[in-house]
């Protein structure tokens, strides 16, 4: 009896490794198509809905969230931004996105996103198993792949699926699970990192703000009406016990200030963060029937705030492929995906590599860089053509 | 006597150093407001009127010309263009500068613009000197400032001026007369050359071509209908004795290849420079009463073709200054001078940076950057504001 009872067999169409926006939403979508899948998550449910992460929809993904029926919390709370500021030499420069492209930028949380998701998904019955291990992918080339578990009573699971969908983010199991030879690997380190505070204080402007200033790229964000998302360029190899409360505000201070009247809101810090700034792609994102989606298979630094979106738009083209390969049994979406969502993807790591070129400064750059810098701003601020340019990437490109 | 024969002095209201096109443009400017000057250059009439050099103007280049009674012969030989091409992934992608932008730019040979420019002087009654040697600026930050010089037979010559403008180049006098402690300098070299070829052959295409092709770059332009202008990305240490006829053939036609039907014509090369590529500005580009115009105050790499644009807006910029100065004795113009022109000239520098970066294979770069590239050209060639941001930037930003 034992053996039942500790190790048991589930029949699937899909298995989804992991429960970020990613794998949530694609189950949503193959729902939505009538397609039966499965999400493994070795965090909780609480961890997952909590986990601060990117908080920029871009319109496409404001769309299509409203298009499946996700949006209603997020028409009611999220904060639509029509703007963004790039602050330099001491001066605003508004980029006007909506004027600019007709479009908008919605500020949600990735974390409400993954609670709403979560809700819909368990209403609807979906099978979310959190607080998993030991998740293996296995016989991938073959046709009929498994996933096996341990549940979190640590019992043996295993799941057999027609294919497997990899949204378990850059640190997960299934992208390791492809031989190396198998995948080309595009890697580039910045010489930043990020510095990210949480504040419990009204943000001090409707609209982000992003400044390059001489002692280094500073963004100011927002969460709700009530909290500030404040970010300092620091050193990569800074730890979070240089940055007392008392160095950080000063720094904060310094690099927003401005000809004219600004101040930063000050509050209790809620939170910390740092994070290294890595743009990382592998191609292509499938190995048999294994399908990558979003940092499972790449990284964008955050300047561009395109990770998150990223990952919708690759479970956007997955699902289609899912659908046509299980319902029709045809493969065309199912080879073409990785070229698809590649294309997308590599747009946004040049488009983010160009904002954070852009605001940032190197302490190795010679002093031609920061003239370079400070003309492409000024010519950014200046040129509706160019002004248009980072505006249609900011607020995302459309979906196919 | 022979101290009258041989050592003189003249007296002019601008003395100017160089005979290039901003030299000249610069003394038909002050004509025309009836401001003498007096050109002195150290080459031959013969050698700067054959000097090969840029062929491309913008649109507010021509304009300007039109505007001074300069364009007659340029109207009638210059080649207007509404378009250039960006070959890549063995595709041609057009940029339309005209549909996107309502100005064109026009083929015109540097060397034709100062063979115009001679002729207009001359038939005025300008002093040009050639063939002067032992140049120096004296006095500059006084209000008598001087310049000395040996006359082509020898004799030493002194000119007493109001102002000198140093209109001689990258390698002039003019620059290194100015202590170093009253200048910034920024400079960056390109790790690329160009190997440029003059081709008896008319042009394969009607239009330019810059290809980004994984051996490197290469540019298909023009000099007349019969006369076609190559270049290919060579390395910095390479020497022409390395390029055989034979060897420049083989890598234009591989560099230029493409999925469909295109051949460049071949025929016997006139000419073969090889230029290193470099950026270069100093701050600022005046000096007490000598001010730096042209080559003299900054290079670009040829990529952007900007190089002797922007010495036509030095001068015009100059000459407005000096116009003010000169006859109302008000400072403001002269005052606000370099930092006028260095707007302009920074926008080139990053114009130039960026189509380098982009079309250039850095055989150092790591894969990640070559699909940042790619992704840059794919979105150049698609986006409407992309394709603007170039097309503005080549056909040239008018004039203040």
């Amino acid at each position: 009896m034992a053996i039942f009872r500790n190790s048991s067999v589930m029949r699937t169409q899909v298995a989804i490794v992991g429960a970020g926006p990613a794998g949530l939403l694609l189950s949503h979508l193959l729902w939505l198509d009538g397609i039966d899948s499965v999400i493994l998550e070795n965090r909780s449910r609480d961890y997952v809905e909590r986990r601060v992460r990117a908080g920029v929809c871009e319109d496409p993904t404001v769309k299509l969230l409203r298009d499946v029926g996700l949006a209603e919390r997020l028409d009611r709370e999220g904060l639509p931004h029509h703007g963004i500021v790039l602050r330099f030499d001491g001066e605003d420069h508004r980029i006007a996105l909506t004027d600019l492209t007709g479009r908008t930028i919605t500020v949600y949380g990735q974390q409400e996103i993954v609670k709403d998701l979560i809700a819909a998904r368990l209403k609807a019955g979906a099978q979310i198993h959190f607080e998993v291990s030991d998740v293996e992918v296995h016989d991938v080339t073959g046709d009929r792949p498994r996933v096996t578990y341990k549940d979190s009573a640590g019992a043996v699971q295993e799941i057999q699926a027609d294919v497997i969908a990899g949204c378990d983010g850059f640190h997960g199991v299934s992208r390791p699970s492809i031989p190396d030879s198998e995948l080309t690997v595009y890697d580039h380190v910045y010489p930043f990192a990020w510095l990210g505070v949480l504040v419990k204080a009204p943000p001090a402007n409707d609209e982000l703000i992003y400044a390059n200033h001489e002692r280094g790229f500073a963004l100011h964000s927002m969460r709700t009406p009530e909290v500030t998302r404040l970010y300092l360029q620091v050193d990569p190899s800074d730890s979070l016990d240089q940055w007392s409360d008392a160095r950080i505000w000063d720094e904060l201070h310094a690099r927003f200030a401005i000809d004219g009247d600004f101040s930063l809101h000050e509050g209790p810090i809620l939170e910390r963060l740092l994070s290294p700034m890595r743009s990382f792609v592998v191609e292509p994102m499938r190995y048999g029937r294994l399908f990558l989606a979003g940092d499972s298979a790449h990284i964008v630094p955050p300047t561009g705030a395109k990770g998150m979106n990223l990952a919708v738009h690759d479970v956007l083209v997955l699902s289609r492929a899912f659908k046509e390969l299980l319902q029709s049994g045809r493969t065309d979406l199912a080879e073409s995906y990785s070229d698809t969502c590649l294309r997308r993807v590599w747009r946004a790591e040049h488009f983010s590599y160009f904002m954070t070129s852009m605001l940032h400064r190197a302490h190795d750059a010679d002093p031609f860089q920061h003239r370079l810098q400070l003309s492409q701003l000024r010519y950014t601020a200046s040129s509706t053509a160019a002004a248009t340019s980072l505006a249609e990437n900011y607020v995302g490109l459309p979906f196919p």
